[in-house]
């Protein structure tokens, strides 16, 4: 899929693809759990809002991981590509022990961090330790192959989707949010199919995937993941699918995880909350 | 799931689901096989537009089939649980070489028909060889268990899909109707889930499933049909899922069938266009 090497990395950090719309006040379980593998009381969070269109929002995270108690927060506004050169900024970055990159548009991370130094730094930094989450956008755009924008519906049609190289974490799941909010499966599974080498993952909104160095993903939230893993396809018509064409696939495995499930991205095998828990 | 016995019946009718919204003028493929199954210019056609609100529904179909040359094409607009004794119409439905019922509302095709002498004729003569077509609430109504109304999303929670008995020509298959256009694999998924004996067809529109009289069903028109198949379902959360609850369901099998692909609803095997050709 990639012609990088995505090599097992047990110091690697925890890569945290979030549906969009996480509960904030109430009860934070998603932005609690990130604060908590960070280090919770200790941790210094580094917020990245470029994705988001308002002002606010970087702010406003700041506000949520300060009320969560860690031990440092602080707001990244990069806006333009030479905002990715600003010493200071990178500085935070390379002392973070979490990112946490806000929702607004994919495309405007990729565009404005793609081939920076930020880019590489957050790469880097996962690499050695540190923890990446996204929420939306932010979501999308961890990963190696990125859903850019795409057509609503349940089944797959030719050119319903554009993809789009994000940023890099790993080449072994492609993401999609807002999922059964935004009836999403038709534009994952378009997405897979031409190349069904990567593992799909639709996040439900307030719902998280906590995926770990090893690779396993533990779902945290109130909402459903759906894992499409097409590693036994047996056929795809996606190579003579003319536009807008429906698109036979033929042999793909579902799972529906909801929190405490897991999944393990190499075996391919899920587990349910319940047996997740007595195995620990 | 039923305490009826649906066995193999290789004189029965064939069982066609339509996704609604079916080509009418410009190329009625579905239609048009549909009229071919059933003798083509011998082919008398019985229409029942009970599930439509609209006075017009039946006489547009009659004038369809009638475009299509087949010898006989009658409305039966049956309103009423007593319309449902009249003898003049029970002898047109006798005498039908096939069935077709409109869209609508598929509780008023179960409130109406069901335990009348019309529903028991349509299923004494599908047994014995009359085909029967339904279009979206007509698709849904055919099977032994109906989706009576749901609520649209991609993943399964606890409640959002409401069941009802439907005609019954079969228990094997649980329909859905406008599949891609209203989102509804959660509902399915959770009907399914329910009890993971059926299997799940959704249908988009434009798309229709011929099950054949040893069940298996090739996919004809211009969507895709979406084959949920449970039978490999190695876990469950439906039982304790509180209302609104996501729903945890590991081990789906997912088949995204097009014009022309087919699926053996014993065997479970789906078979792509191009191999379904290579084997005829």
């Amino acid at each position: 899929m990639s012609g990088r090497d995505f090599v097992e990395n047990p110091n690697r950090g925890f890569i945290v693809p979030i549906g969009g719309a996480e509960e904030k006040y109430r009860d934070p379980a998603i932005l609690r759990e990130f604060v908590e593998r960070c280090g919770g009381k200790k941790a210094r969070i580094a917020i990245i809002p470029t994705a988001s269109r308002l002002e606010e929002t970087g702010r406003k995270y700041v506000e949520l991981f300060e009320e969560l108690g860690v031990r440092e927060a602080t707001n990244l506004p990069f806006k333009t590509r030479q905002d990715c050169d600003r010493d200071d900024w990178l500085k935070v970055l390379r002392n973070a022990d979490g990112v946490f990159l806000t929702g607004g548009n994919q495309l405007k991370l990729s565009t404005t961090l793609g081939g920076t130094k930020v880019g590489r730094t957050l790469r880097e930094r996962n690499a050695a330790g540190m923890h990446i989450a996204g929420t939306s956008a932010g979501a999308a755009y961890l990963s190696e192959h990125m859903i850019a924008y795409g057509d609503e519906g349940s089944s797959p049609r030719a050119d319903m989707v554009q993809m789009a190289p994000g940023l890099g974490l790993t080449n072994t799941v492609l993401v999609d949010q807002h999922f059964r909010q935004r009836d999403r499966l038709g534009r994952l599974l378009t997405a897979l199919a031409y190349n069904p080498f990567a593992i799909g993952v639709g996040l439900d909104e307030d719902t998280a995937a906590f995926i770990s160095p090893e690779d396993t993903l533990e779902v945290v939230g109130t909402g459903a993941i759906t894992i499409v893993d097409p590693s036994q396809l047996s056929y795809s018509s996606m190579d003579s699918a003319k536009r807008h064409d429906p698109v036979c696939l033929i042999n793909v495995r579902l799972h529906i995880l909801i929190g405490g499930g897991r999944f393990n991205t190499q075996t391919r095998i899920a587990t349910a909350p319940e047996e997740a828990r007595q195995r620990r």
